[in-house]
């Protein structure tokens, strides 16, 4: 049995089913891909004061990303210099102007210098400026904080602006929704059982749309048709839906700043390798991928609102969250049916990508060209 | 210390620790033996109408098992032709004409050809004929679901036969228990903690049965003596006793056709690798195995009743039910203490197997066989 | 990011990270440190009496621990010679006389014979004598059972006297202590997410003590700058303390034989691979390791005191427990945090010992020596 006789089909293919379970190839594209490339990590707004730090997990590594007396957010390993030991152990928190280990009370400020060391204050031998906290590339994106382990990352908008570009064939667009000054209304964590390039690769087409998301493709007919890059920058809104919401309604106002051509339009787009964005009249929504494993993958997904909106009496997220919910649980339920058939013989050489989902392929020779680099 | 001294010994050996551990050889047994033999996967008789279905694992592969319009049982990787959704996700059900694909709606008719796929209709690059469900080669025996992998599969035949010849010296006696119409009356599912080669090796040998099956060897004395299949072809319940119930007797009359020689007597073959056939008079036990891994097994256990017998009022199978329960479970704890003692220095080099016993090594030289090929 | 600045230190290094959580290195150390040195594996006073039995794990070996009719302790490989299986399955338990497996009933002597197997009487070939239980190399010092699964290990004092020698200059002050005299009032096992070695790293040095262990460093001052090792043999009781308990205080007296300038003394060592030994005026108390995987290990700490003051009425040890059942917690929460930095890019050429630590490198090279050799 088992005779693949597609190999004459003229559509381009997905990556071999071993690209998606394999565990050296996930321990590949954690060094060269997530180990390397600028990989968004949580929010500015998630540490506002001097201090404040976050501890994230990033390629294996452990980073503590706190903002500095001056302002300025570091990320650093979250490793003591003398003997190894985890500095901060929760997932946020507050220091008050030092990092101190636990074990030997080795202390660091939140520059990351090393502040002083219990009996070598004697030892000539022992260069201080040579032991502080190991620096990771750190900077920020539409409120979004970004790390690269790489030596020497070129600069964060290098790596993002020219998606954007491609996307959009301008960077106006998405400035018009002020990403850096929304704030967080309501987030969802949830976790995939699933390797994470295929959630990359579901939210990339509309093929599927019609099938999966019958909510959605009444909001946006043209999503019905599986329209999602090919038919204009935009995807307009059904007759009468100003909102994405399970009743096309919303009491909110739009994002101030917006064009006349953002009403009623849905613009999505991928910030590569890990964002997601949204960009609706009255809220985005922004999902951030974090790999797990082979074939697990958490994906945080935060719904964004103007703060002033947000500090009116009676504010209330929930009907946006309940609509993105609902495509991002139908979305997750077919990512794992795929999941599921990775190892089979007969994805060896991958499936395919109709025309519909072509451009997914670009994806895949990103991923590819990393993981050769 | 040890200091193996038994390589003086004059018995045959068990294969070495490690094929019962080694995650490598458990590989090359999936690969090689149970990837291209024919496997039992069921039974026919859970499939009865057109459109109902099972799915089951083997080798690794998630296979659909389907009855047809034209009543004939066909078997596909489970797995969409498109981006390799797993297609049907419940253990067994029914589909109504075509299988249909929950990602993007391609389907599938019950023979496996690719029914339609959206938005493709005007491709005409698109060979609808080539994106059929990959076919398994699939047969019956007795009533089971026999599976293949391979390629170009010798007939079911030629692989049970000779084993059955072998053992029996004719078909007949096999045959008149007519296993194709009976029917399950009951059925249990066993999770052992071994390798599945120590189930097929313990089942094998009756040297234990004296101090392992205390009921069965009073039901069948030569058991005591621990002669399994060296005492004739059938052992000879003993005195009294009609039936492989805790009390010996039953309100079941014989199965229909019957020889005299059959009345009174046990039957026991294995038809490699998986199943475990138990012909008693008046009902038939049969255990199918599955490994789920090196060091676990799942053991499907079905009590085999005459239906004429099963539709009369009162029937209860839970007599003979109880008896092979017992000595089931008498076996499996006897297993899962060797498996313990499997990655051992002590045996390495494998155990023994005594003169009663020595039968077993056709089995491990078999999978030898297997693993080579 | 990430340049390790720091190779210019002057200071030992500790074993890079890999040796802390690489599963390679964890097998090699099983195979030659765990496998062939010496190791304590429990106490003798657990098997008091003829045929009373342990069974415990080294090294990946199940290990029959058994006292025999003349009373000495003997240690086999817990394997039947037959099959393989497990002979002997609780913790600790009872044989009257002999050992039989289960599954074939061969019986073996406490002295490790085969005594019978049935069937095999008439077998001439059969070479019963070559045919018993497996030995494995067991002795004893201070009452602690030592295995060695080497083939023909050293005596255990050439493994035990030159680290005590090293420690004390003499073999009397641990004489005084009369360990194997002594009886255990209560025992904690812990079970740590850490590799072992960052355990026995931890115990062997005090430069975490003033920040870890703030009331053990109130009770020895010396601890709260740091000396372990480094301040003469034992290390004195701040003025008051007569006992390592919380109030410093106990009403127990101290261990009969103790000499004038133990009163009021803390002697603690280590005995490699796997034992700490704390002696105090009126109780010693014993760690065991035992490594259960590369980042896992399980201790385990008895309390022991002269049974002559357990048999008064009252006696109660908790004073005790809870003094050292609070340092161990302290310790095996820093053990931890390191852990989980042993994979960082920031660890991988090993942290830093400073000079108070500087001693503890030799364990490192003990390791490094018993993995070479």
């Amino acid at each position: 049995m088992v005779t693949d006789t597609s190999t004459a089909t003229p559509f381009a293919t997905t990556l071999p089913g071993r690209y998606y379970h394999d565990p050296d190839i996930y321990r590949q594209e954690q060094e060269r891909l997530f180990g390397r490339l600028w990989v968004c990590v949580g929010r500015a707004d998630a540490i506002p004061q001097p201090g404040d730090y976050l501890t994230v997990d990033l390629a294996g590594e452990s980073v503590l990303v706190v903002r500095g007396r001056d302002g300025v957010v570091r990320a650093f390993l979250n490793v003591c210099r003398h003997r190894g030991a985890r500095l901060c152990t929760e997932p946020c928190g507050h220091v008050a102007g030092a990092i101190q280990c636990r074990y030997h009370a080795w202390s660091y400020g939140l520059d990351g210098r090393l502040l002083g060391a219990p009996n070598l204050r004697d030892v000539d031998a022992f260069d201080r400026d040579a032991h502080g906290l190991l620096p990771v590339a750190c900077d920020q994106w539409g409120g979004l904080l970004w790390l690269s382990l790489a030596e020497d990352p070129p600069p964060l908008a290098e790596q993002l602006e020219p998606a954007i570009l491609r996307r959009f064939g301008e960077l106006d667009t998405v400035g018009r929704y002020r990403l850096a000054t929304l704030a967080v209304g309501h987030s969802i964590t949830y976790e995939l059982a699933c390797n994470w390039k295929l959630v990359v690769e579901n939210f990339m087409e509309c093929y599927h749309c019609a099938v999966t998301h019958p909510e959605l493709s009444r909001a946006v007919p043209s999503f019905k048709a599986g329209l999602a890059y090919q038919q204009g920058v935009g995807a307009r809104f059904a007759e009468g839906v100003v909102a994405l919401t399970l009743s096309g309604q919303t009491t909110r106002p739009p994002l101030p700043g917006l064009a006349e051509q953002d009403l009623g339009t849905y613009y999505g787009f991928v910030l590569l390798p890990n964002v997601f964005v949204n960009l609706t009249p009255d809220h985005v929504v922004v999902h951030r991928l974090e790999p797990l494993g082979p074939t697990q993958t958490r994906v945080v997904c935060d719904w964004l609102f103007d703060p002033a909106v947000m500090a009116e009496p009676g504010f209330d997220p929930m009907d946006a969250v309940a609509f993105f919910d609902l495509v991002n649980r139908q979305d997750w339920e077919m990512c794992e049916l795929c999941q599921q058939n990775m190892a089979s013989r007969a994805y060896r050489a991958g499936g395919l990508y109709v025309p519909l989902e072509a451009h997914i392929r670009a994806f895949n020779d990103f991923v590819l060209e990393c993981l050769e680099g």
